[in-house]
């Protein structure tokens, strides 16, 4: 069976990242280019077009070698109609039909993902999650997304909002979050929450390395907490080890309603390694049902900023592909 | 195209319900008879084949109008083998090759399926879920049992533990559950959790006109506490209040994970009606995404008992099907 290309567009408020990948999921081209979505979503679309005939070129490919395109976007989407309705920060890019735009531009058939589905696939295909049927991606960033395999397909659900994990309610009565919700994952384990709970812990007269710091009003990252709490700093460990046992609490969920074989953590507090991965094993080996979580594998995700392009040329594959 | 016929069993630990279902799920004969158990596994499967033939004949179908069986189990199963591990009240009914002893029995293809996923499938394809791609059913009971559809499909799970809804946490530092969990759905909005908090609500002093049973020391149902809130109750309607707002916040979880079409509610407290669903659909208009919750219909189970037989009749024609 010979190989097939795919194109995965990663589109991002401030950067398009895209890449030419194999049905066989091995990237054979890949790119980055500034999106400059002020200039408008023909620019947009012209930028996606000159990105995909710069690799295809470079990688020496036919143009009727390339099978199909998946585009990962932000914002609120109608995936079946290939719409993207709105995105908070790209002014310019709302009701754009993308699909049929970029594949009048193009030539290629197109397929829209929503960027947190797309990365999510792409750690099912080709990363942390390769060689299972289900999956369940916690993206843990400032806030928290994620995305569903199962079955083998991903879950858009009825109106493409399945899997907005960060707002699955973990304390009925809790935390305000700011969709206005309360209670919510997001709430609790995200780098914003992590943050604001570290400063209500100094608030409250917790001592830090970092305190000066904060009360001088100085701002304060997540990755500086996770550098103080492997430095020894008690009060981090403590705000490190709360997020850990909130996100285990949100994959025993997962666990008890999807039951994938794998989960995979990735975004901005992955960095923090054993710190956030060890109180999420804790608390699932506690409270998840033993049938439940004893085959299923919790890990970082390993593509990193490839997985949205990855994810969106495997997306294609699946939707247009004939060699799988 | 003309209708094929499939065989839905509903295994219990007290009765077997089976009915005959046309591919247009139309039910063209049901029956009941006990399981008795405690006789053994061959019983079981020769009681089901007795009760078999003796539809199809009053159906006066010929045996390869049948085009498969579909049978659902109680406890904890492997689907695909076809294989029930165990059954918590069935102890003759343990490593038990359902798929294969069943079909040499009655030389029809037969599936296995997990009882509370029948009923699932069943609501799903010819009651209340009908005419949507995507749905999950609570049934609420003694527990709080599920299942889920998406993409046209049960979602099993990697281990055939999905759509324990019943558990997943909703309090993380909450009430004890019988699983040994704390803060799962089930010990907030079950039938058994009702009975419970209702208790606890008359030992810390509330007046009901149920008082003066309960402290003397009878057994009091769900059943009894929603027909005092309906006759006027003030502590019986909080209770059935609360419940309602639990399931909503449970249901709540499902929008943002699974974002099905329908969410179907089933059970033993569905009697209760308006007191379940007002506090339920209030509950889910306050802290649902509005994209999650806009389409998205809630409402009661149509098909009570017969609910596990048409779902296993159901899920035999999605597998063995050849008419859609």
């Amino acid at each position: 069976m010979s190989e097939e290309y795919y194109v995965g567009v990663d589109l991002g408020g401030t950067n398009i990242k895209a890449g030419i990948v194999t049905s066989g999921a091995r990237v054979v081209a890949k790119t980055s280019a500034p999106t400059e979505c002020e200039k408008g979503a023909d620019h947009i679309v012209n930028r996606i077009h000159d990105i995909i005939e710069d690799m295809r070129q470079r990688a020496k490919l036919p143009r009727e070698a390339i099978r199909g395109l998946g585009i990962g976007s932000p914002g609120t989407l109608d995936i079946k109609a290939g719409v993207v309705h709105f995105v908070v920060n790209m002014p310019l890019w709302r009701e754009i039909e993308v699909v049929k735009r970029v594949s009048e531009k193009t030539g290629f058939r197109v397929l829209l993902e929503n960027d947190a589905n797309a990365a999510a696939y792409g750690e099912y295909w080709a990363g942390a999650g390769r060689n299972v049927t289900s999956m369940v991606m916690f993206t843990v960033g400032t806030g928290i997304g994620g995305g569903i395999i199962a079955n083998g397909r991903l879950i858009h659900g009825d109106t493409d909002c399945a899997a907005e994990l960060g707002h699955m309610i973990i304390e009925s009565q809790g935390r305000k979050c700011d969709c206005g919700n309360w209670g919510c994952l997001e709430a609790y384990a995200s780098g914003n929450s992590l943050v604001k709970r570290f400063k209500e812990a100094l608030d409250a007269g917790g001592e830090s390395r970092l305190a000066a710091g904060v009360r001088a009003g100085r701002k304060i990252t997540s990755f500086e907490i996770s550098e103080a709490a492997l430095a020894g700093d008690d009060l981090s460990n403590r705000i490190f080890a709360e997020t850990g046992v909130y996100l285990g609490v949100g994959i025993v969920n997962v666990m008890h309603i999807i039951n994938p074989a794998c989960v995979v953590i990735s975004g901005g507090l992955i960095n923090a390694g054993e710190l956030l991965m060890a109180p999420i094993r804790r608390t699932v080996q506690e409270r998840a049902l033993p049938d439940a979580r004893r085959n299923c594998r919790i890990v970082f995700a390993t593509l990193g900023e490839d997985a949205g392009f990855i994810g969106g040329a495997g997306c294609a594959l699946a939707e247009f592909g004939t060699s799988r």
